[in-house]
């Protein structure tokens, strides 16, 4: 593509490089800092482990202080952000640093970073996997004795082989509070889809702290039938008195769980599709070195990072500052059923890392052969990941006019051709992927949409489970569960003072002296309220019925032409959901973003994340508590920031199988201008025909 | 493109052809038929006219009955509906014929249609327009005494010369049971984009019956004063009493009012955009002659009317009909405002005939370059209209996989890459431009979607009229409106006896014997109550509050292979919204259906559309009064109809100018399978590639 010219030479949100985190590492482990390190490949639980290097957002008065004439003000200094698991601490513990500035040198210092969590200390057993061989052990430790009887109940056998035909899977969260950590182990079939192939068989185990000796198995469950250990599980299934599943033909074969062509191709599909092709080379702009794009009048860097992947930051339109950062924040699903595994599980799917996660994409079928890809590099304990292939860019024929009239007059006709750029990343957490669309439009709006594919959490099917989804197969279900998402969305608005315009409409009854007798002396009509919201605490905020009205950002103090202040509005698209369950334990206070549409908050440095890796563990005590954004201060003509959700009610189907679809699985909400400008400005495009009178 | 096998060798619902209405009218205009015509280019409204002639659609019966065996059944006799305007009768009024069996022939005869309306006559106030040259010459006669003033306030004339700088435009109903005929006139400048240029002067008249010599002037308004007559009117201007508007700079200088480029072209716009190239050629076919288009699986007739242009018909997925009728019924505009126009205007735009209005597509701008267009002819009284560019089919690379997933076993990779077929119409009624989508996926859904463009209907801005919109520009705004479309889908799911599912989620708390201390004895967690609405009465629906739950057609008899219940359901897309105000004069009862956002009744030929062309002009006492099809009729394993509306609540801002763009002013929804099949069907695709475990 061309080359792309940033406002700016340097990319202040870049991740660190290679060399970058390498280097931090050797600081971190040199005697001087005393942190007693073991390599992650090679450490237990009970090792001190760095977990996380990663770049830190500078503070937003410094980068825009910068951005404003990065000629002449220096940019922001450059820190790392640092998590180190100490397990070896007498009472095992885990620290977020800020370690910097960088380059490394001797100016260079690591304090604790506490001022963007909710609470002091980051508990142990909140811990994300460094490595997992004691975890894996323990599990073979625990399948041991149960060998014989697994594989007479389920053909299949665990038994800490490489050949074992079943695998482990778990629920979550293991904590409440971090003061324990206990999941339910669940067994599938090792064959491919295996979250669709679960015996129905669960062991809840305890693995709490350092010390894997002291972990332990507290029930066995099968068919309804909960034992307290391994052996009174194994007396029932050697003295009779085991109720057994019925036989499960699904799962012996497994053909179905595969993403193999099936059927007969329907007619002319031998043929190659529609493609797209610029015929006179592509249109917008990339700056591979810098992560900077443009396209038809807007332009953005972009950053990448462990937690949820690709963001946006600095966008600009015509020049102007429109976001400063647009960044996904969490992913929940939250299940149902009657199984130990569905009813207790919630995903807060930051937890696994859904930037580390982002796989390499396949092109020309995860984006359009024309697209241009961007590589990302995420830290990891096991070592630096790069993806070539871990970002998306193309433009797109919309082909629809985004305006156009047919009319009488000359000057009447014409149609300006619809031209979209997306950005794109994918990542596939487990068994689903999603996909995080940032849409450009060339009158200002953008479109922030996720579509979600992948294999569903299945669960054994029987009558009991109507309630909770819905038969995928002969003894599989799709079990029931609530996707909710959620961005943090800086508008900034000409300028940062912004305010919350609240607008709804209702009907209302009017006179005027020129009504009659024929039609009556009253009208019923509609009308507009318009309001701002002047405390954060009022923000928080459901789309009402039937959509009669809605939110936007506005600068009161700067109007356009025709003295309406200039916004942008949050505009609901596709599946405009919030969580349907309020009061689970397992999403307590974690997750609270998840019970509103939106709601919109002062912007603060300590505020950057609706969440934090270790959330989904801590559901009663989270380290980010979102409601704590929420502190009553006046939100009027200040900087604010929107959370908005995205998400999907899943009730499961057979067309679910074996993947989720795109087209309906998917979920958006629009930033569009709102008398941001004195008119329509994608009357600007050369593609903006103009027609005679026929 | 290739060409298509349709399933029958007849397209049963086509248009009748230019000779066969010919031949139709010259039957009516026969002696025998004694019915007394005028030729409506000459005619007054006092005469007897042909409005017009129409194919009527065949019994649903007898047309499954052919289509089951087109080789051995017969064809249903083709019958053309015939509206004739009784002017010269005593009390003139309206009737609808149906006249057949074609080909005329001298067992051709006529007979009142009345069994598809709920009141007995069609009241003559409530006619179309078929010549409208005694209205012109009544509008002339009404401003000849004001030229001067109006000369004088607006800078403008009408005088009824060919070179009048001002124009008449009018709101709607003109009744409100069909006895009188009176309209609110205003007046705008007679330059591009008229509707933004409304000079703030109006004038009440009543045009009832057939008499002109009998039309008065009733009010006239100006600036909130309201006066009985011209001469007060004139009084007040000429003695010095009369309030003025102020100076409106915006009328003065109206190239903001044209659709021509504008600013700056953006970055490489001189560079043409990515265009959609299928290299080996298309990929659906189109039997041109019979109007059906067939694409992967998915197989259609289409069908065109005066009324509301393109329908589709026996929508076929595999071999399976799926839609028996998909098609338009009515769009009504309701607005606000505080002058006499927008305060009484609730559009119905059937009546201007959404078909008839249906323009030439610009190729390249209103569909995609490789668009293939089909063509569509309409009767009107001033002769056949035919248009070549009428509908539009393509093909397109959606840019997204329909479904993918990037696992870690062998069998869990890959990728379907998305392609649609969009059939599209637009039909510009007077200001607006309505673009109707009909989008095909390779899963078996499809989307049905109505994007909008086109001017608004401008106002006079001051600050009284907040509440009813926004300055648009120095004293021109856009007023408050709600559009809500209907759309009749026949979904006949395995066959035509079918039931509404409706779906609904909750939380609740369970208790499970594995529960324990450490989370509690009780988990809160969503569930699915389902159940089947049996009346007719209770199926006038709208969206639950957080979209916890939906509607689908189900047939309960036919199963899929996992025992659910074959199903489609209907899934709320962009903008699924329905009409704010209730219990308006102007929408009394002629658009109930805009109430709900979708309702379910039996399907009767006898109800073969929820709205008619006379419905605008009487919302006391509608031809057709869509709640009488709700008369308490169990609709178990029946054969049911769908009535779904889209919609917009149109709050108008600057980016409206100087069109409403169709990338937010959009609504749609899905039909989507529901258990319909035993798993997804878009792996048949060709384009599913299967990757190895990289
Ligand atoms: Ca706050
Ligand atoms: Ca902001
Ligand atoms: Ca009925
Ligand atoms: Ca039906
Ligand atoms: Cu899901
Ligand atoms: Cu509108």
């Amino acid at each position: 593509p061309p080359l792309a010219s940033p406002p700016a030479p340097v990319n202040l949100w870049a991740s660190l490089t290679v060399p970058e985190t390498t280097a931090i590492h050797a600081w971190l482990e040199s005697s001087e800092q005393n942190l007693n390190l073991t390599r992650a490949d090679i450490s237990m639980i009970s090792d001190n482990v760095v977990f996380m290097i990663e770049a830190y957002q500078p503070p937003k008065a410094e980068a825009l202080a910068y951005l404003s004439s990065p000629k002449t003000v220096p940019r922001p200094d450059r820190y790392a952000r640092v998590t180190i698991h100490h397990g070896a601490a007498q009472v095992p513990f885990i620290k977020d640093y800020l370690v910097g500035p960088m380059p490394v040198s001797s100016k260079t210092t690591m304090r604790p970073l506490t001022e963007i969590y909710h609470r002091d200390e980051i508990p142990f057993n909140a811990y994300g996997f460094a490595s997992i061989s004691e975890l894996q052990h323990f599990l073979a430790q625990l399948v041991e004795p149960l060998g014989d009887a697994m594989e007479e109940l389920f053909g299949a056998s665990a038994r800490g082989l490489p050949n074992d035909t079943l695998i482990a899977g778990s629920s979550a969260p293991f904590s409440f509070d971090g003061s324990f950590r206990r999941m339910w182990v669940t067994w599938r079939h090792n064959k491919p889809g295996p979250y669709l192939l679960p015996v129905g068989f669960y062991q809840y185990v305890d693995i709490s702290g350092t010390d894997a000796s002291q972990w332990k198995i507290l029930k066995v469950v099968y068919n309804h039938q909960s034992f307290p250990s391994t052996a009174s599980f194994l007396d029932a299934f050697h003295n009779g008195t085991l109720a057994r599943l019925p036989r499960r033909p699904d799962q012996k074969d497994s053909t179905w769980t595969q993403r193999k062509r099936v059927g007969k191709p329907r007619d002319l599909d031998h043929l190659p599709g529609p493609r797209s092709v610029s015929f006179a080379g592509l249109r917008f702009r990339v700056d591979k070195a810098r992560q900077y794009v443009s396209w038809m009048g807007w332009g953005m860097y972009l950053a990448f990072d462990r937690d949820m992947g690709l963001s946006l930051w600095d966008v600009r339109l015509k020049g102007e500052r429109v976001i400063y950062q647009l960044a996904p924040q969490e992913a929940i699903a939250q299940y149902s059923g009657n199984d130990p595994l569905q009813t207790t599980t919630a995903w807060l799917d930051r937890f696994f890392g859904m930037g580390g996660l982002v796989r390499d994409m396949i092109p020309g079928y995860d984006c359009p052969l024309e697209a241009v890809y961007l590589p990302a590099t995420t830290y990891s304990s096991a070592g630096s990941i790069k993806r070539e292939r871990a970002i998306c860019i193309f433009e797109q024929d919309t082909g629809k006019p985004i305006s156009r009239h047919y009319g009488y007059m000359e000057g009447e006709f014409g149609a300006v051709k619809g031209y979209t750029l997306t950005v794109r990343s994918i990542s596939t957490v487990g068994n689903y992927d999603y996909l995080f669309d940032y849409t450009f439009h060339l009158d200002g709006t953008m479109e922030v949409r996720v579509s979600a594919s992948g294999y569903l959490q299945g669960g054994f099917w029987e009558d009991d489970q109507k309630p909770y989804g819905a038969s995928i197969r002969d003894t599989t279900m799709g079990n029931l569960h609530d996707h909710i998402i959620n961005f943090k969305v800086d508008l900034d608005i000409a300028g940062t003072s912004n305010s919350l315009l609240h607008t709804t409409t209702e009907q209302e009854e009017v006179t005027q002296p020129w009504f009659d007798d024929d039609w009556g002396q009253t009208v019923i009509q509609q009308r507009i309220d318009r309001n701002y919201i002047t405390n954060e605490n009022d923000a928080l905020v459901k789309y009402p019925t039937n959509f009669q009205g809605g939110y936007a950002f506005v600068n009161q103090a700067e109007k356009n032409a025709w003295g309406n202040p200039r916004g942008y509005t949050i505009h609901p698209g596709y599946s405009p959901v919030h969580n349907t369950v309020v009061g689970s334990k397992r999403l307590f206070n974690n997750a609270n973003w998840a019970r509103y549409n939106l709601a919109v908050s002062r912007r603060k440095d300590t505020e950057p994340a609706s969440s934090s890796m270790w959330n989904l563990h801590l559901p009663g005590a989270p380290m980010v508590d979102f409601h704590k954004f929420f502190d009553g201060e006046n939100i009027t003509q200040e900087d604010l920031v929107a959370w908005v959700n995205l998400g999907m009610h899943h009730l499961p189907q057979a067309e679910d199988s074996p993947n989720t679809k795109t087209n309906v699985a998917t979920s958006s909400f629009m930033l569009s201008p709102l008398n941001y400008f004195d008119s329509d400005i994608s009357l600007e495009s050369m593609n903006a025909i103009f027609l005679h009178s026929p």
